[in-house]
């Protein structure tokens, strides 16, 4: 474990306990005056801190615990910000890799209980050397931050076909390259990674904070292959959330699958005993899906049409066969004329389990927007984010039913693709993430 | 005035008010049982509904006033969350423009106080006709939300010289086109714009839907030109703000103008009787620069080096000759060997108003991260937003300082330039956003 020197109290600490929030550990006199007051002994670096703090700590600010079963930010109520981040490993010495995940585990430890991410923080250690966290959130609480693991199918075999890590053995069925959906635009360039990262908090600098120090600890061992912001959650993955809006202006994921929902869970998110290698079990599978809204042409269509394409009501969410949000569609009930009340090609109809084989998603998926297209429109849409026990039987077969029939095809174009399997959670302190998949 | 129906409650409606959040004014019944509740008589649009709501309504949910001697969104406590979008106008029509800005204050009155957009909201009037809210933030709060608006160079003169809408005489002289700085890098197609809209607001959903339906409202009139999105405030405008922190980890915005320095605000923020056009008076101009950063290469510096670019200590961020944050540098100290203990291409001597003919301005600047760049790096700094009396008086010299001189150009990069004419706010509920430059 790394040692956590006693400090004097300088200016620069008393200016941060004034703020009373993220706690500043380690933090040595760094201002002019204050620079010969961080002792050298103090620099001493003897292992990495991962000693759990408690996640109910005043101090955390909102803390969410990281140590745990399950890995935090999966069925962890949604929190109302995202930044993912696929890494593409540039290093072939898996050495360096698993010390490299040692390190990042350490710091999302930290980082998560509202510390900086690294021992001497931003502000500490030797004036000669880059700060160990680069300090935009000091000052900042917890902020509910969870950072979540997946590694990517390229892991295990890359482009080039080569096992560079020894572990294609590994590789989980489960984890089988999704196929070409029609419809699919996919943009290589921000689609895949070897390493997804997850980073949920209810402040975007917190959750750009986290992920930053990540890319910057991996620094010559993984490069930021392509990253998301998203700003509003367009799920609820607990009962006591109420349900959010997606850019299309309806209630998004009503039926999602909840964490509440504990039996459901074992079904159709954590993957079970012999469902795959060892290390899986306990985990889950991440899809992730850029999906691009062209929202100026949603906005110059009729209410009736928009809500005929989603099989729902736009105000309270019900199926359009009547009653409240959380109400069962009669996916059997045609008008007067009869034509289906809730059409044939609705994306309530095609995407519910009933009509689907029974396949759930936890889904945790949040808005964009990009900035504008170069076109006079907003780049804007869902970024879909779907947890599950095996994609091939759940993303996969929904998937390719909606991009064959959903009227909502007109409306959305898929451009980035990604899929993670991603571990159970941490036990021990003293352990990583990679240990169980490199073991 | 708009006629507003009193409309019998439906269960969608029930709904709604379930929630005890935003106002879904006018909301006809829209679902499948409802359609037929939704009179004819209760569409006749008759004008647009501007009446002024209450600032302080419990209702409206941190609404931040709308009317008022200057626009809101300038001295307003800087909320955390930025849309900012430049439009092109490609119209040549000047009723239809102007058309359009009436509908835009009116959109703009009602979005601030936590209405919809327009007087049947998502949800309501004809279901044959698409809604006049896209509906992503009914259930949500005001958030704070400030609107402003400015009006660029090309508005008097386009890129082809043309006076469009009869206006180019009253272009103010303080709306000179910024010149060509040093190490600029801009890129045409993210800079410029004929009308600027800011909005700010403590829910990035709630600004972006603002935009989106300002967007929506003002097809074939206005088209996207650029938009940011911001994420972390990098200012305070009140003192009653912490000062917070840039992606460089530095507290940013220590000296800005305040809302409490009226006597300042004055001088250096509001445009004074006989500095211009009347139309301008009581207004202020905004010069906007999204700077990338190089965040992977500020990562890799020293704690002392990125101290020396900026002047200040990273902790509490005190001047280099010690003290507090808002302490005064000692600009003429030198250490024990003769070197100025602030630097001479230090950013805060070069930026400071004391060393820079006194200019100061009032900033508004957010962080941003817009993915990732293709080359391994996050895609990532600050849109700095600066208000002003004169910019050739403030901004200009004070860039073309720190352009020729600043430590830090080493680390950022300017790629967008804006520069708006932002008018003094609206008094009366039938005054509009073009009238007083139009007129």
């Amino acid at each position: 474990m790394r040692y956590e020197p006693e400090i004097t109290t300088t200016a620069y600490e008393r200016g941060f306990s004034k703020m009373h929030r993220r706690k500043v550990l380690g933090l040595a006199g760094a201002g002019a005056a204050g620079v010969a007051a961080a002792g050298a002994g103090a620099l001493a670096l003897t292992g990495r801190d991962t000693s759990p703090t408690p996640a109910s700590s005043a101090d955390a600010g909102g803390a969410i615990a990281f140590y745990g079963a399950r890995q935090a930010g999966i069925v962890t109520p949604a929190q109302d910000r995202l930044h993912f981040c696929a890494f593409d490993v540039i290093t072939d010495d898996k050495a360096a890799l698993l010390d490299m995940l040692q390190d990042w585990t350490a710091a999302a430890a930290r980082m998560t209980q509202g510390r900086d991410a690294g021992t001497f923080g931003a502000v500490g250690g030797s004036m000669e050397a880059p700060p160990d966290d680069t300090g935009e959130a000091l000052g900042l609480p917890a902020s509910g931050l969870t950072l979540t693991i997946g590694f990517g199918p390229t892991l295990f075999r890359n482009a080039q076909g080569r096992d560079r890590f020894g572990i294609a053995a590994k590789r989980p069925a489960a984890l089988a390259d999704l196929p070409n959906f029609p419809r699919d635009t996919l943009d290589p360039a921000i689609s895949g990674g070897d390493i997804g990262v997850q980073a949920c908090a209810h402040d975007p600098q917190v959750a750009v904070h986290a992920i930053r120090n990540l890319a910057r600890i991996g620094m010559g061992k993984v490069s930021v292959r392509w990253s998301q912001l998203g700003f509003g959650r367009t799920s609820s993955t607990s009962r006591s959330q109420a349900t959010p809006r997606n850019l299309f202006g309806f209630k998004d994921g009503t039926r999602n699958l909840k964490a509440e929902d504990t039996a459901l869970l074992d079904d159709h998110l954590w993957v079970q005993p012999g469902d795959g290698p060892d290390w899986m079990t306990g985990g889950s599978y991440l899809v992730t899906r850029k999906i691009r809204m062209l929202i100026e042409t949603w906005d110059r269509s009729s209410l009736a049409e928009q809500q005929t394409i989603i099989g729902r009501d736009k105000g309270e969410g019900a199926p359009l066969t009547g009653g409240l949000e959380h109400d069962e569609p009669d996916f059997a009930a045609r008008d007067g004329e009869g034509t289906p009340v809730i059409a044939m090609d609705s994306h309530l109809r095609l995407a519910h389990p009933d009509q689907n084989g029974g396949g759930r998603l936890l889904r945790r998926g949040y808005n964009f927007v990009d900035g504008s297209d170069g076109l006079g429109r907003l780049d804007a849409g869902l970024f879909f984010m779907a947890y599950q026990r095996d994609p091939r039987k759940q993303f996969v077969p929904v998937q390719n039913r909606l991009a064959k029939q959903d009227a909502l095809n007109e409306y959305i174009r898929h451009v980035s693709s990604g899929l993670f399997a991603c571990p159970p959670g941490l036990q021990a302190a003293d352990d990583h993430w990679g240990r169980s998949l490199f073991a």
